[in-house]
């Protein structure tokens, strides 16, 4: 999916919604256990409930891990079924990668081609040569790890560089020599919502996928105010906040309802700021 | 594994090496693909074949995730395979993982409880939560990247920090405070090794695995000269000058001889440096 298809897709859905797919064993219905496969039971029928108010899906690769190699298997259909059912929506493998650059090819060819996720989350710490083998895949992106929305984020990503700048703006900048709008996204969490304003001056462009709304306390208001573009240029996720709001039979008419609220105010500051 | 029992391991065995699986589909030997498990069919011929020069093997979880469930299997395989008839033998699983908290508990349960991986090697970007949830685990390790053997580390790991120090180094202090010497180990490569003795002054106590001997062009005894402590302190990885020195039928025996090879070399290292 190239970046014209995703800003298409935002205005006829109204919605730039991701929905994080965590299928934590230990939090699914009860009732989903005796299957044989209850992570993609889950997962599957909160796809169905939830893609008329989504833009992209993100399954987190560490839920399904978990489960061993039963865990892949369900994370690989997963990615198949969103593939086959809903080919509008991008698919994000949430697995924070990153390696020397022929390891880094052998996970881009795991996420890409094994498998047919549209783009893989990337951690920046090792560099260029890490990122660089994702990039060259047609329609398929990198979503570059810039400012998180955890506390741990402060360790790190904010330390001032003799340059002037703070360790997320380099890994921004360098970055943009890496690949472009077409093919790099960003991670920058809304729990940061004030920093959005100097990330839009460095990635004007770019896609910035936002975890962090809900469960985590970003607000979609802030984060819209200093992060939306022309395009709109956001995918705002969230996660825990839709597939858990119910843990019970009704678990996932219940995260459709809570896409739809979500998709409802997304709609509205869509609206607002002229992008239909 | 304790800090202790590494460091008898290597007095016992005269070896401080760490033999790198990276089973890729491609390279592995030809008559290998028509086995139902060729990726574990080579790594269990080489474990077999290197385990009396090594004290450690670290399995790139990269080759494994390629090959889509069925390789995280003869991943699982791989990792039981030593458990069980090398229990002496330290595991790395080689993953880069790091995410926020509760996703990186889960990549925790993944490769110290649904596997039985004796370490696990974490990106440190996303800062203190995204590595202390791997930390809790008695005789389990964290092999946190400092300084990577790649080109990539000179775009952010040497970035010069305001407070005078750079970013290596700044991971290094900061994540002292995560951990102790007896859960917390550090990537440096060896095509660094100038670099060994800034990092010795900040970690003289804690275990660095040294990729990047070989292949990549590191020198192992400038790696020894500045970076070895009392009790070794290193574990020196090869992967690719050992697994792939032969294409051919005899590459399990030949991978051997590289390993005695290597075996050899630190055998007289350490009595060179009274570490027996």
């Amino acid at each position: 999916m190239n970046y014209t298809q995703l800003a298409q897709n935002i205005k006829k859905k109204k919605s730039f919604l991701c929905v994080g797919l965590d299928p934590d064993i230990k939090k699914i219905p009860k009732h989903l256990l005796s299957e044989k496969e209850p992570l993609f039971s889950f997962c599957r029928q909160i796809i169905d409930t939830t893609a008329p108010f989504a833009v992209a899906f993100k399954p987190n690769t560490a839920f399904f891990e978990a489960e061993g190699a039963s865990g892949w298997q369900q994370l690989e259909k997963t990615i198949a079924y969103i593939k086959t059912n809903y080919p509008e929506i991008l698919i994000i493998a949430d697995a924070k990668r990153g390696d020397i650059g022929n390891t880094s090819a052998m996970y881009a060819r795991t996420f890409f081609q094994t498998m047919q996720a549209d783009a893989v989350t990337v951690a920046p710490y090792m560099g260029s040569d890490s990122v660089t083998p994702f990039t060259g895949f047609d329609g398929k992106w990198v979503v570059l790890l810039a400012l998180t929305s955890n506390n741990g984020a402060f360790d790190f990503q904010f330390s001032e560089i003799k340059s002037g700048e703070r360790l997320f703006e380099k890994v921004l900048k360098e970055s943009m020599n890496w690949g472009s709008k077409e093919n790099m996204m960003y991670v920058v969490g809304a729990t940061k919502a004030e920093y959005f304003k100097d990330i839009r001056k460095i990635v004007p462009q770019n896609f910035l996928l936002v975890p962090g709304v809900g469960a985590q306390g970003g607000s979609l208001a802030q984060v819209c105010q200093y992060g939306m573009n022309e395009n709109c240029g956001l995918l705002v996720n969230s996660s825990r906040g839709i597939i858990y709001a119910s843990g019970d039979l009704d678990f996932a008419k219940i995260a459709g309802e809570k896409a739809e609220e979500l998709q409802k105010e997304m709609s509205e500051i869509l609206r607002s700021n002229s992008i239909n």
